[in-house]
């Protein structure tokens, strides 16, 4: 049923989104797509009393607008597919439980927007489920505390750093007919260019995105301008130029149907955001507030999207290891209903 | 295609347990299945830095056994459902990066085994790979590493706590008939019953092992007796007597029928390990060692496997959190061939 290539399968009867949600913080309510997002929470905390629980807050509204959005009850949902960048998932573990969904928890770094998607739509295509729901988050005081310094500490931050996008975006995958279906994918593999720089996750990543969308363009026998947009996560702005001219090096100029979340949701210079946006709600959220409604409009008749994620730990990190990347992509068409 | 009451699946064309590979450290050697065991690493840093990497070797030397005893090439296999337990699945990223084959990262805590032979064999039933491979690791330096005390430190072990087992699983999926087929799956949901004792996860997971249980049971319409094992992940021996107990209230006895990884694999007294062993690996190398050749004998006819998973980090819980359980059921029978 349907493998195409190397890395892709396209859906013989593909699923379709049936609703998304996306939930953020007080910054990205000011940044250039602040007026798309569903819902902003000011508080950080989102109310409860430290960032990890503000975070699962975030993942938990998300997930309950995405589910009322599509016209549904959550006992109607037959698998979540979840994931976020703190160890061992926490902010997913507790903003999902009270929904007594079945769970399968993933780990992409922030690639698992388009692995949860990945996973859902294999899942309903093969009828598995009638309704799934693909969530993820991210929050920028949990992930500084996770990965870099305590903010009260008050570092400098370098102009290849990005500022992780606080909030979290929701997605029902469904067989129902909808104006967005999900008409392929192309699963990413690690790829470690030997990046140590964790204030350059852009670098880090940007291998993996070039694999990917390399190897999807082959799979379905296609050439960028095939394609409205070709979207990536949060590569920053550095990241983006090292993509460009990784796949230029290998016949594929995407230069005019690039666009990046990291890029989009912020404003450098009015935000001192740096390089650009990041974090596993980054691509979610895009997604959903700018992405999903272009093609629901019709403006846009083909995306990939091609979340990205950076394999980093403190851990790994502080043993001198390298910052592999990994990104997943997901083929979004306007159906034709 | 497949779905049966609330959170099963029953294959319709069930994929195969291929082959399948068991990595362990030395205490492992020293245990009850010591024998049965494929290689055994007697450097708990395989050779490596540290112990993190040290894990990721048991997961490169478990993966690479798995598809050689396959008689496959790593090409062939389409996609990889990995997991561990450190903070960002460090030992996973670092561990099959170089067999650069498409990954789906997993987190379910102790749960991994389950949860990526829940989705590698909904993948394989689906027609979307000839083969997939799983695998889980875990290592008892990184794990008290992450989430317990310095080894250096010496602390006191109470007896509710259990030993992480060194090592890693892994498993090919596939359609080509072997003697091991999984026939379904049931996927857990999170279930949190306030313990805040991360020194006590048995009587974390049980809920969860518990409920996942119970719904495979009315799910597939069967009795206890219908099985001849029902086998945990790492309840240990407090684990064990709280699940008998869930599911005696809730009219079925399982006394007869169950079976722990965690209790089978270390000999409590001899080995100083308190209520068992536990980790992403325990159930993994016990299913790979112990279980699958007495299905393959026919010894055993049909077992439901459970691994379970305690979502536990050190920032959750020194926030105050309880430690939620989340179990992954996969129904495996002797094939007819």
């Amino acid at each position: 049923m349907g493998q195409i290539g190397k890395q892709s399968i396209e859906f013989e009867n593909p699923p379709y989104l049936l609703s998304s949600s996306s939930v953020v913080g007080q910054k990205e309510s000011e940044g250039p797509l602040g007026k798309l997002f569903d819902e902003i929470v000011e508080d950080p905390m989102a109310g409860q009393g430290n960032w990890e629980e503000g975070e699962s807050e975030f993942m938990k509204r998300a997930i309950s607008l995405a589910i009322k959005k599509a016209g549904l009850k959550t006992e109607q949902i037959r698998y979540l597919f979840a994931g976020d960048l703190l160890g061992q998932l926490i902010a997913t573990s507790f903003g999902v439980k009270d929904f007594e969904i079945p769970l399968f928890g993933i780990y992409g770094a922030c690639s698992s927007a388009g692995e949860g998607l990945s996973l859902a739509s294999m899942t309903v295509a093969a009828g598995y489920a009638k309704y799934a729901v693909v969530a993820s988050s991210s929050h920028f005081g949990s992930a500084e505390k996770q990965f870099r310094f305590p903010l009260e500490y008050g570092n400098q931050r370098p102009l290849s750093s990005t500022w992780t996008v606080t909030g979290s975006g929701a997605f029902v995958v469904s067989k129902e007919k909808s104006d967005v279906q999900i008409s392929g994918i192309t699963t990413g593999k690690i790829m470690d260019y030997g990046i140590k720089d964790s204030m350059n996750m852009g670098a880090a990543m940007a291998p993996a995105a070039a694999q990917v969308i390399y190897q999807h363009l082959r799979d379905f026998g296609r050439r960028p301008e095939d394609y409205d947009h070709i979207i990536t996560g949060d590569l920053g702005t550095i990241g983006q130029e090292i993509l460009i001219r990784l796949l230029k090096e290998n016949d594929y100029d995407i230069s005019k149907q690039h666009m990046d979340c990291g890029i989009e949701i912020f404003s450098p210079e009015a935000q001192d955001t740096n390089a650009g946006g990041s974090g596993c709600a980054c691509s979610a959220v895009t997604l959903s507030a700018m992405v999903l409604p272009a093609i629901q409009r019709g403006e846009w008749k083909r995306v990939l999207f091609v979340p990205t994620g950076a394999l980093l730990s403190t851990v790994s990190f502080n043993e001198g290891q390298s910052v592999p990347g990994i990104a997943h992509g997901v083929l979004l068409e306007r159906s034709d209903k």
